[in-house]
């Protein structure tokens, strides 16, 4: 018979809970991971990773049709979309089997089902593993980390009906190419989705209900995204309310009113991206002291709850809903567990990427919010045309911005937009740990010739040295 | 009549040259560069930049033969070499007539012409331009710069000819592809040009003296680039000696010594790629105290010479010879005569970068170096394949390899191979100006999924906290 004894359980074996288990073993702790569906969560299976996979393919396919820039030709360039979604399921289904491998390796415990709270016994507490067609297990252990994440919202009258209103999953395994896609929601998985099937060669039309797209990003960001959008034929209507959908004739009729105008979109499918609810049912909360607020459990900066002995961590407990930011908790909260000296999570400088074509990155306030909240600012922005590295790429298109706090020259924030970012944006995560103020980025020597050289250039230019333009 | 009195004088206007121009003009100084040939230097016209152009080529190339990987055909893939190298130096142009504004815009006189010290006249130095065919130009300033750069060394028997024996220029703008290439010489630039004609088809020998190739690199790094490159068809002979070369029939015939064997090579081009000499002659430095050391020029950490009021920066005062080191020292050196308060330069953190296929990337210390110190270390490695990004991508080919001091914790060097690393390196390099331990490193958050995570775990790995591996 199993072991059922632990030191730890972790509910849910995504990229915290998964990361968790395994730092916890590090640690000397006997460690469980409970898992109800496949081991990587949805950052494996059918988030981060395949979309990762399908954009890669999505940028080769824009590649070919501009060869000529590049000296290059070739003729009956085509996809097989079969191919492109199997190589993502693939590259997904080869990290997820990696986890298990992982955690095997780290021995760690894993069971299959669900898993719920089950009071306590003594100074321990119990988990219910169920199953279906399986007899209930009882699992003990000291502490228990609920990261059950989070599932796609749906909004009354856009629910995901598997073929014509398309949640995440089904846009990430299409059967065939739509040739007319509306997109719902311009939030990173909205705009992932509307990159890759323009990409690919579909019409596509994002309809956000704020007054811009990614409306968590620097507005200035966001407006450039948006411009480079629509220059790649991307239709983008913001302020948008939709009206009822009809499905008919194999297409769904979508009336949207924008801008005190009505305009009636035909369509052959749509994908719901609408933010996400976390998954707080069934873990029997009821009666503990664990607090829900809008569907996330609320936790202090060491990842603990109201209820003795219980955290959690990743999607389940809150914003930014990223996997990083999901294992960066876990790993907090299992050395707070395991006696080590450790710090608060901050919250604050978890970077944030959208893969889309150009790319997204960012880190800290935004100019916005930095303002809103007392500062008086310097920015600096730099344009990927005053960069060398970007124009021989052929990649022109991009910039950084950068927010500094003018009393202390403390780096508030940092926004960029174009090739490479999501690559880049880790100096400045690095520099904010090390509560770096200008001086140190100045100090700072850049290769030269890389985009990189524009998170220079912007720091320059908010102090007025900017050099390349 | 033009001005011809200043508070310094640059000669030359390479990177080192207009970036300090540039700079001591933004501080106040009244600033002209002298520049005997093209503005931006060896760099953004026949180095840096145009390669990188040629290198963003060779990787469609190389991405159009596996197309099938991602989904995609194409019948009757073709390039235009011309085109190819057309684009190239059209992105050159571009950039280097970039320069030329700028320069403009910050105020910045420009005389073209061959520049010497020539005395001095109570406290300012004499500077002579001259230019065949126009009367000499007398110029004063209060300083004066040398960052005339560097050239191609030449060896007996390897001299390039312009026809079969190529120097880097020849090499960037090839009129034909040379069916079989011997590259003498393994450093970042013989190493680029072999993956350029590699990548594009060509048959790429490399001739290395020393008894690994890339020998400024972490040997595991110079190691796993070399195995890369095998993998991809290129021959390599290290510890390697050329005979005499013989031209005939179209051909170049080259006999080698390397292991205690001999072969003879019949290639069509022969790149010499064999390290640099400073520009040091016709500067007027007879009679000064500028002490010329082994073609270069000897400087302190703010870029005096022993002359008062002379100053030198870039590849003409020493290694690493590199465009951004050579910018770095213009700044410091005009930053210093400005009165600021500035750090010596510190040469253990400028990182370097090739850009072949895979790209490397390092700063500070190797591994062996760290050792030769005296340093207790920390290695800490993590590879691709343990990343769902660079898994995603197609590309996981690489590794990250970090080595700290065991007592304090510093980061010593890291040394990277693979995709995007050229990008990527800048974080260690500001985490070294911050004056990292191991410690800020862990806490800080990576973006997934990005390749950059590497960069994290390798840091956990050094210290046994390793996740994906």
């Amino acid at each position: 018979m199993a072991d059922t004894s632990f030191d730890l359980i972790v509910i849910g074996g995504g990229p915290g809970g998964y990361v968790a288990a395994i730092r916890a073993s590090q640690l000397g702790m006997k460690t469980a991971v409970v898992e109800r569906e496949h081991l990587g969560g949805i950052c494996l299976n059918w988030g981060c990773i395949p979309t990762k996979a399908l954009l890669r393919s999505s940028e080769i396919n824009h590649l070919l049709h501009n060869l000529g820039e590049f000296g290059f030709s070739a003729d009956n360039i085509r996809f097989d979309l079969d191919k492109v979604v199997k190589r993502s399921r693939a590259v997904a289904k080869q990290l997820a089997s990696g986890v298990g491998h992982l955690l095997k390796k780290n021995k760690v415990a894993v069971f299959d089902g669900n898993a719920a709270l089950d009071g306590v016994e003594g100074s321990l507490r119990r988990v219910k593993v169920s199953k279906d067609g399986s007899p209930d297990t009882a699992l003990t252990a000291k502490n228990v980390i609920l990261a059950t994440g989070a599932r796609a919202r749906t909004i009354p009258g856009l629910e995901p009906d598997g073929e014509f209103i398309w949640s995440y999953r089904e846009a990430m395994v299409p059967k065939s190419m739509p040739k007319r896609l509306l997109v719902v929601g311009s939030g990173a998985i909205g705009i992932e989705f509307a990159s890759f099937y323009r990409n690919m060669g579909a019409e596509v039309t994002v309809i956000e209900v704020a007054d811009r797209i990614l409306p968590v990003e620097d507005e200035e960001i966001g407006a450039f995204a948006r411009k480079a959008f629509e220059k790649q034929g991307m239709r983008i209507l913001t302020g948008a309310k939709l009206g009822t959908l009809v499905k008919e004739n194999g297409t769904v009729t979508v009336p949207v009113e924008a801008g005190g105008k009505s305009e009636t979109f035909i369509v052959d499918r749509v994908i719901s991206a609408v933010g996400i609810v976390g998954n707080v049912e069934g873990l029997g909360l009821e009666g503990t002291r664990v607090v829900v607020e809008k569907t996330h459990v609320t936790i202090d900066p060491f990842c603990a709850t109201g209820e003795p002995n219980v955290y959690a961590i990743g999607d389940l407990a809150g914003a930014p809903w990223l996997a990083h930011k999901a294992s960066h908790e876990g790993v907090v909260c299992v050395e707070k567990l395991a006696g080590k000296d450790v710090h608060p999570i901050d919250w604050s400088n978890i970077p944030g990427c959208t893969y889309s074509r150009p790319q997204i990155a960012s880190v800290g306030l935004t100019e916005a919010r930095a303002k809103a909240a007392g500062h008086e600012i310097r920015v600096g922005r730099f344009p990927f045309v005053g960069n060398g590295k970007a124009i021989a790429m052929g990649e022109p298109e991009g910039m950084v911005k950068v927010v500094f706090d003018r009393a202390s020259g403390e780096l508030l924030g940092a926004h960029l937009v174009g090739a490479e970012v999501t690559e880049m944006i880790q100096g400045y995560v690095i520099a904010r740990t090390l509560e770096t103020t200008e001086q140190e980025l100045m100090h700072s020597v850049f290769p030269h010739p890389t985009v990189s050289e524009t998170m220079h250039e912007a720091v320059l230019d908010a102090y007025d040295q900017v050099i390349h333009f």
